[in-house]
C-alpha cells in the first residue's frame, strides 16, 4: 500500500488483510465470476464489451464477497455445497448465495456506469471510463441492462425477503445519488448531511449485501439485523477512508487520480471538516475552488491538502471511519467465534488500514 | 386528430377510440395515479419534481391501463374490489393489479428519462425534456430511483411469476436500446433488424404489462400467452404508427416535433423502406442526412417526406402496423365476448387510426 498519509495514530491492525476472507469464499467466488460472465452475455455485442471493460478491470469485489461470507457465517449451503466442493453436480438449486452475490455486483457495476456519466469522470479503476470509450449512451443503457439482469437473478433465487432488501437498496442508492447532486458544490454541507448521502449511496449496498446472507440461510431477524449493521457501518468506514485517500493516495492505489474529488467539486468529509474549522480566507478558498469551480490545476490541490493538514481533516476523517468500524465489529459480537467471523472482523481493520 | 397523412386506405375503424377501455378501468386508474404520486415521494425534493414533470405531463398511460384491463378481463379482483366500488376499506391486499400497473408506468417513465439523455432530446410530450430543465444527471438518477421503486412495488405484490416477467422485460428493453444504439445511423438496417429493435425496446413492455394481468388472476398459461401476444403485437403496431406520425403529425398531436426522428438520424421503418426502394441518388440523400448528419434544416425534411411519399413508405408502414394489429386482435379470440374484450379490440383500432 505504501505510506500515503502522515497519520500519527497507529492503524487498528497494520497486518490486516482480506486474505482470510478471500480464501474462505474462494470456491463461491469462482462461481460468482462464472455467473457474472454468463449473465453479461448478449447477442448485442456492445453489452458484454462495455460490461466486461468495467467488470474485468478488477476491483476487489468486496460486495459479493460479503454476501457469500455472511451466508456462510449463517450456515447457508453447508449441507448442499460442502459436499460438492468444487464439483458442480451436487449443488444445483443451492446457488442462491452465488446468484445474489452476482446480483449485488451487477447493481454495483450499474451504479458505477451511471456515476461516471453523472460525474463526467474520465477514469475508473485505473482505466479509461466506459463512457469515454463507448459514449454516455452506452454507459446509461448497459447500466440499465445490468440492473435488469440483477433483478432477474434475484427472482430466480425466489426469496421475496431478499428481493425486498435488494430492491429497496436500489431505490435508496438512487435517492442518495440525487441527494448528493442536490448538495453538490455546497461547502456548507454539514457532517450529518454528508453522512446521510454516503449511508444511502455507498453503505446501503454493503448493508443489503450482508443482510441477504442470513435471510437466505433462514436465520432469525436478529442475525439479519446484525449482518445488516455490520455491512452498513463497514460501508460508511470504507467510504470515509476513500474520501481521505482521494487527497493522499497514489493513482495506482486508487485506480483514479489523487484530487479527482477536488477537481469535480465533490464535497466529502475532509472538505466539510476543513471548511468548518477554517479561517474566513480558507472558506473563501473552498468557495472559489469547489462552488465556483475556479481551480488553478498546478497550485490549488496542494493548497487544499495544506489546509486539510493544518486542520487535521484527513486524520479526523480516518478517526471517524474507525468509529464506524468499531460499530461494525460489535455488530458481529452475537455470533460465536469461527474462522469466518474472524475474517469478517479482519476485513474491517483492512478497510481502515488502507489509509496507512 | 386531424388528417395528417394522405393515405388512401380507410382506417380499420375511424370511430375507434380508447373511451370504452378508459371507462372500464377508471376506478383502478384513480388508484394507480394515487400510487404513482405516493411512490414518487421522497425527502429529496428533486425526485418528485423531476418525476412529476414527466408523469404529470400526461401521456395516455396506455401501459398501466393494459395491466388493469387484462387483469379485469381474467377476473382478477372481481371478488375483492367489485364490492368496494369506490370505497377503499374492503380491498386492502387486493391491489396487486394497481401496484403492478404503477410499476409498469414507472418502468416506462424511467426509460423515457434515460432515452432523452441517450437521444439528447429537447422535448418530451410537448414539454421541455427533464434533462434540459434539471440536467442529464438528474434524469439518469431519477430514472434509476423510479426503477428501484418499481421493483419494490412488484415485490410487495409477491408474485414471483410477475416479478420474473417484469424483470426480464427490464433487461430486454435495455438490450433493445443498446441494439438501437449499435444500429444508429445505419441506413442499410433491414426491416427484420428494425423489428427486433422495436420488439425489444417498445413492444416487450406492452407484452409484459398485458401478461401480468392473467398471471395475477391465477389464470392458465394459455391465457397469459394470449394476453402477452396481444400486448406484443399491439406494441409493435403502436411504434410503427408513431414512426409514421413523426413524418406527418403535428407538434401538438405528438408532443414532439415533426421530423425529430429525422433530425436525430433515427432509422425507423419509413426510412428502411424508402432507402431500399430508392434510387442511387435518394440513397445518397439518406446517407448524407442520416449517417453523416449533414442536414439543411429548411429543405431536407420536406425532401425526405417527398421521397417517402414517392415510395409509399408511410402508407406501407401503417399497412405493416395493421398486420400486427390483426395478430393482436386474433390473440384475444379465445376469450369469450365481454365489454372488456371489446374495449381491448377497439384499442387496437385506435392505435392504428391515430395515423389518419
Amino acid at each position: 500500500m505504501g505510506v500515503v498519509l502522515p497519520f500519527e495514530e497507529k492503524p487498528s491492525d497494520p497486518e490486516a488483510s482480506l486474505n482470510d476472507l478471500v480464501a474462505l469464499v474462494a470456491g463461491g467466488m469462482d462461481r460468482v465470476n462464472a455467473m457474472i460472465l454468463s449473465r453479461t452475455g448478449s447477442e448485442v455485442a456492445m453489452i458484454p464489451e462495455v460490461a466486461n471493460h468495467l467488470i474485468a478491470s478488477g476491483g476487489k469485489r468486496l460486495r459479493p464477497i460479503l454476501t457469500l461470507a455472511t451466508a456462510q457465517l449463517c450456515g447457508y449451503a453447508e449441507g448442499g455445497r460442502a459436499a460438492a466442493d468444487g464439483g458442480r453436480a451436487a449443488d444445483s438449486g443451492r446457488d442462491g448465495d452465488v446468484k445474489l452475490a452476482a446480483s449485488v455486483e451487477f447493481m454495483h457495476t450499474a451504479t458505477l456506469l451511471h456515476d461516471d456519466v453523472v460525474d463526467e469522470s474520465d477514469m475508473r479503476r485505473g482505466r479509461v471510463a466506459a463512457r469515454i470509450k463507448w459514449g454516455n449512451q452506452a454507459s446509461v443503457l448497459v447500466g440499465d441492462f445490468l440492473l435488469g439482469q440483477a433483478f432477474k437473478m434475484m427472482v430466480e433465487v425466489g426469496s421475496l425477503r431478499a428481493l425486498d432488501i435488494l430492491s429497496s437498496a436500489a431505490a435508496v442508492i438512487a435517492e442518495g445519488e440525487v441527494m448528493q447532486l442536490g448538495a453538490a458544490k455546497n461547502t456548507e454541507t454539514t457532517e450529518d448531511e454528508y453522512l446521510a448521502v454516503i449511508r444511502a449511496k455507498t453503505a446501503e449496498l454493503f448493508a443489503a449485501a450482508c443482510e441477504v446472507g442470513p435471510v437466505l440461510a433462514g436465520r432469525p431477524k436478529s442475525e439479519a439485523a446484525a449482518c445488516r449493521s455490520y455491512g452498513m457501518n463497514l460501508g460508511i468506514a470504507f467510504q470515509l477512508v476513500d474520501d481521505a485517500l482521494d487527497y493522499g493516495g497514489t493513482s495506482a492505489d486508487l485506480g483514479k487520480n489523487v484530487g479527482d474529488d477536488f477537481r469535480e467539486g465533490k464535497i466529502t468529509l475532509p472538505i466539510v471538516l476543513s471548511f468548518r474549522r477554517g479561517t474566513a480566507e480558507e472558506r473563501e478558498f473552498w468557495r472559489r475552488t469547489l462552488e465556483r469551480g475556479e481551480i488553478d490545476e498546478t497550485r490549488d490541490l496542494d493548497a487544499a491538502i495544506g489546509i486539510m493538514r493544518r486542520h487535521r481533516a484527513l486524520e479526523d476523517t480516518i478517526e471517524r471511519a474507525r468509529h464506524y468500524g468499531a460499530i461494525a465489529r460489535d455488530a458481529l459480537a452475537l455470533f460465536p467465534d469461527a474462522p469466518m467471523k474472524r475474517a469478517l472482523l479482519q476485513a474491517v481493520d483492512f478497510c481502515i488500514a488502507r489509509a496507512h
